[in-house]
């Protein structure tokens, strides 16, 4: 916007943006009647059976763009790509079964690379009873996982991000802000919890905070067609977002509302529901706190202590990945 | 082997190759008793309900690897990696159901390429009646697409490769040969015809041609502990191959039994199904093949008018990724 353009016949997806290039692809795509959710949540829902819905999903990492081979351990990684994953599965209330791997390796990587890459892997998938199933594995210049992930939730029961109603209560499981700093690559995917909650509770809007807490509110809130406030003071600000505040000049809160990857659940439900699960802790070990609440009508505003004024929140932009 | 390795104690991807990487990873893979197959066929099975198992692939294409995209166009490669994976599920007997699309793009990718690639990908989508039912997309260096398919079958009627009986006769769709030469990415995945075939007649055993006949066999005959004697005068070889031969100085039955990309259908059964199927054509408009038979014995032999004598096979080697 407001730049000058060289090449305004062909723009490139930097031009674009992702928001966009996914709004352009979506349209065209074929869908059978079978498929109730496709594009647009953490996963897909497809009808199986009578009994059962089946989740997909999909999510690729790729060296030097979300992870560092060179720095980081490739068992670490591994465990945060099937993580990344397994947490999309949670923020629909589903439980995750089958894995398929697909890996883009040089052919100068170090098999032992390869073996700790799948040693952290195997670790993660039986923590969670995922069975990693198959996948494939090519030559290229860039090291990248790509990870499948199926899932099944009882028939209708997913918790998609569209259904959150006027004057529902807005939730968030954990602490945010500050991931950078360590949790990033150490999280616990909300499984246990998403099912024990999905199971005593009547949740009506989910996402999992990929890409920080305003961004996915946001993506909440676009899906179910509604507005909401925040109450700044209630936000659970993680201890790593005030140890990074130090650093980056930033406030505390604002590292807990716009960094990403803290995976935890943003969910909503009737204030009568929430009451009920904030007073039995949702039967989960994990905090949950009450930071908000689901208006009719759009946007999204602030309410402080100090300010009872309610402020229209400034956009902080999630991260784009063009 | 042989040569001189400079880093005894970090063997890389080349070192080791790709059936020796394959074998070391999948001894440690969790997998739940409802998987009944999972690497080592064309797709993993799991049972789903009482009446399907589902099947699952995936499978990653590369810029400069696997296509070009400055000399291909867009749409031809999206139309090949989706045909792939329906000719993997259709290796098994099976209907194709869901895709997930994963891309891996530079961001100065042309937004007209992407949508390109979509539209080539919705019309061979929409041709097999497959939903794309989502996907994501990152940024990288090197252009790459990842397709997961999903599909099903009658429950325990997938056709594995490692059903091959002694006496069996070998089978193939279409003709073999010179895919390099355009058929490669232009290819019909042979999805009606394996349904066709499978409703009517047992096969037992099955497997698409990717890697080359010869080394496509292999597979089948090694997964099934079997042998088997190859009939050279009858191999069905594509023009394209006989062409292929006026350049390479390979004769043509060389290229039909080596070149890759045929993505035809190798298949064996008992001789009495054979004799009915061949009669009836198999029901379908696509040639089929008699090719030669399983053997208890191990190896491969070649047989030919000339020579009534069986030759132990040499070895070609199928295309290996690192």
């Amino acid at each position: 916007m407001g730049k000058l353009k060289k090449k305004t016949d062909s723009p490139s997806l930097a031009d674009l943006g992702e928001t966009a290039l996914i709004a352009r692809i979506r349209k065209g795509l074929p869908v059978s009647r079978k498929v109730k959710v496709a594009i647009g949540d953490d996963t897909t829902v497809i009808q199986q059976d009578k009994q059962h819905d089946l989740l997909l999903t999909v999510d690729t990492s790729i060296d030097g763009i979300d992870f560092l081979l060179k720095e980081q351990p490739a068992d670490k990684i591994a465990k945060k790509v099937l993580a990344q994953n397994l947490s999309d599965i949670a923020a629909m209330g589903g439980v995750p079964e089958y894995a398929l791997i697909s890996l883009g390796m040089p052919s100068d990587l170090p098999v032992k690379t390869v073996d700790l890459f799948y040693r952290g892997l195997c670790q993660m998938a039986r923590r969670y009873q995922v069975s990693i199933v198959g996948g494939d594995m090519s030559r290229s210049r860039q090291f990248f996982a790509s990870v499948t992930l199926s899932g099944r939730v009882a028939r209708d029961k997913a918790v998609l991000r569209s259904g959150a109603k006027s004057g529902d209560w807005i939730l968030v499981t954990g602490q945010l802000g500050g991931s950078i700093l360590g949790s990033h690559l150490n999280f616990v995917p909300r499984v246990k919890e998403s099912l024990a909650l999905t199971r005593r509770y009547k949740l009506n809007a989910m996402i999992d905070v990929s890409d920080g807490l305003v961004t996915d509110l946001g993506h909440l809130l676009k899906a179910s067609g509604k507005g909401a406030v925040l109450r700044l003071d209630h936000i659970p600000i993680a201890p790593a977002a005030r140890r990074l505040a130090q650093k980056s000049g930033e406030t505390a809160l604002k590292h807990a509302l716009s960094d990403g990857e803290d995976f935890e659940l943003l969910f909503t439900c009737a204030p009568s529901v929430a009451r009920k699960l904030l007073k039995a802790k949702g039967g989960i070990q994990t905090r949950i706190t009450h930071i908000g609440e689901i208006m009719a009508g759009g946007g999204l505003f602030y309410q402080s202590s100090s300010t009872a004024k309610k402020v229209k929140a400034s956009k902080w932009q999630g991260y784009q990945h063009f």
